[in-house]
């Protein structure tokens, strides 16, 4: 039972805890990717996509800016630079009864942010794979 | 004085009413689009892009999903269809406190359908110009 799952996300993002995301990830939490269209389902894939995540976007720029939060749905807006590219997204996350987050979904504007975030993560993926 | 932003906003979607953007949007309203960084300032701009997102995604199949509201903060979530593919994305809203909207940011993903939408609106923008 997670009491408050913003909260626990907030210290896993601070913390770069991987290993964190067992416990905060429901079992058939989905991973919609701000590339490809086609839902991951479950927490193995989930799990390699955030923590690629946590690796690449998760530098000493990342802030979270706007939070939206009503329920059980919240909406992280973040910010970080890479390659002095400005990458602007959000965080959709919902939850479950129990706290554990059931559906992640990521959107990155601009453009040209898109296009970079594709291209690290892909490398990011075949690093982790390894 | 605008009493529920969203639900006009709402009522704006639904009759395609982009005279309405006037009463709607604040003088100083900023839009960030999904595809360029640079944010966009002023009524007249920002009128401009609505008014052709209007045109460009809001067809038969476009709907709202999820939407989390929080003070003076909404962020929508909104699907549609366009040649076979589709478009998912957030209209994220900001208003000040008197109701009207001072800041509106759009992402979209996945990838392919954001080239589609900047394609697209790149050609209603050239159509209403003229």
């Amino acid at each position: 039972m997670i009491k408050n799952t913003i909260e626990e996300w907030h210290n896993l993002v601070k913390q770069k805890d991987a290993a964190g995301l067992d416990k905060i990830l429901a079992d058939n939490v989905v991973f919609h990717s701000p590339v490809v269209h086609t839902p991951q389902t479950g927490k193995p894939i989930t799990k390699l996509y955030l923590t690629a995540a946590l690796h690449v976007l998760n530098n000493d720029n990342f802030k979270y800016l706007r939070e939206v939060v009503s329920g059980q749905n919240a909406v992280l807006e973040f910010q970080t630079v890479i390659d002095g590219i400005t990458i602007n997204g959000v965080d959709m996350i919902a939850w479950g009864e129990d706290g554990r987050i059931n559906d992640f979904k990521v959107m990155i504007r601009p453009l040209k942010a898109i296009n970079l975030v594709h291209k690290m993560m892909g490398d990011m993926l075949e690093k982790i794979k390894k």
